[in-house]
């Protein structure tokens, strides 16, 4: 049985998040009824393990998961049989035999958050289901340097959503940058962390915006993080900006 | 009872096209429908008059359309109304004041439609209702000069799909284009004509795809106008790649 290690993407508008849920549409039950359809249908089914959950209407440009398959198929004739078999808002793009060893949600030590913001004072219907849209004017310049305070090992509890089964709140973020997507007209939040809790890109980037807006100070992300209060951060940014870039493993 | 003129885009991924049909989601019922409304149902019902039809799964990014509306509301004002009541598939850019003389369809005297393939081994989940995708390798050099063949007035015969209720299939297209979108790495194809038949675009565009793959020689789009046969031309590429992108009217 080789442990396959797939990568692959999703446009998350249609799906009710990551995680198997009974009488939903979601990407693990999704890839999780195809993998065991091109197994013929063992008992016990096959678990297709993800690298960690995205919420209702999240995105991914590079998701990892894996599983282990009863026969030994090489890695490009693997890619293909899955997507000819995936609907069209999923698609594989890399599959690797891995070692036994290798586990998609513990071995990964490193994910990569991007979130578009769409400005105008009318929402796009191009990218309603792919940004979120914000009508007030912002400094990105502010936001980028008020971003440089989530960097670090911080306990995030003021960012994190109730309904979070999280142990510890205390987490690394590696680096933060907001930028203008020239191409695309858009605002960009990349984060890099260790790991992030139950919404909490979406609740940073919420308190960017304000701070870009100037309805907070330039130093308020020292202060909410500092309180441990999750009613200091207030707002959630919308699923639909919200992308998981990558996820990395050690080597 | 002023008249107004105006410019729209839409997401047509959701829409049974422009034309009001029985029991169906169509932007012009949609509109029709908010114009109304705002208008508090009068009777007979105000209509809504486009440009001219788009078919179910294309989109528009500058469509126009007039109406006759009860009450005098300021431009800006009628453009805001009318986005807080409408879908976010749809968004209002402008809207003018115009004398009575104006009319979206007969005073229409050129439009210009683009068309966008994406390449790539396996459908983009993020643009698959935005574009069409093509997998095999294409001259783009070779589409854009077996373009200009379409330049000009021609009987476009060979062009027009069945159910057509055209009376007569000579249209003039004034320039046609093909070139490299660096910005979203996707193929664009795109006329400026006096107006298009029924499906025409989308089947200039699949013929133009087969010469740049090389299943056609460069110089078949003269021989297939010619030939004034549909059997000539065979494919039509898919609606989601198609935008009627503007229409233009005398001053």
């Amino acid at each position: 049985m080789p442990r396959y290690k797939i990568t692959f993407a999703y446009d998350g508008t249609k799906f009710a998040g990551f995680q198997i849920q009974p009488h939903q549409r979601t990407i693990e039950q999704t890839l999780k009824t195809v993998v065991n359809r091109m197994a013929k249908d063992p008992d016990p089914a096959i678990p297709v393990i993800g690298s960690g959950r995205t919420d209702a209407g999240v995105h991914a440009l590079n998701q990892v998961a894996h599983f282990d398959f009863p026969f030994d198929i090489p890695e490009r004739s693997m890619v293909r049989a899955l997507n000819s078999q995936l609907p069209l808002d999923i698609v594989v793009k890399k599959a690797e035999i891995v070692p036994k060893t290798f586990h998609a949600r513990y071995n990964a030590h490193k994910k990569r958050y991007r979130y578009r913001v769409k400005q105008g004072e009318f929402v796009d219907p191009f990218r309603r289901n792919y940004t979120a849209h914000y009508k007030y004017p912002v400094d990105i310049a502010k936001m980028q340097q008020a971003a440089q305070d989530l960097v670090g090992t911080h306990d995030f509890t003021s960012f994190v959503a109730s309904g979070s089964q999280a142990k510890s709140n205390v987490r690394t973020i590696y680096e933060a940058k907001v930028y203008h997507d020239e191409a695309l007209d858009e605002i960009v939040f990349e984060f890099v962390g260790n790991g992030f809790l139950y919404n909490q890109v979406r609740i940073m980037v919420a308190l960017l915006l304000e701070i870009g807006n100037g309805q907070r100070p330039l130093n308020d992300v020292k202060r909410v993080i500092a309180a441990k209060d999750r009613q200091q951060a207030r707002m959630t940014a919308p699923a639909s900006g919200l992308y998981l870039v990558d996820v990395s493993y050690d080597e």
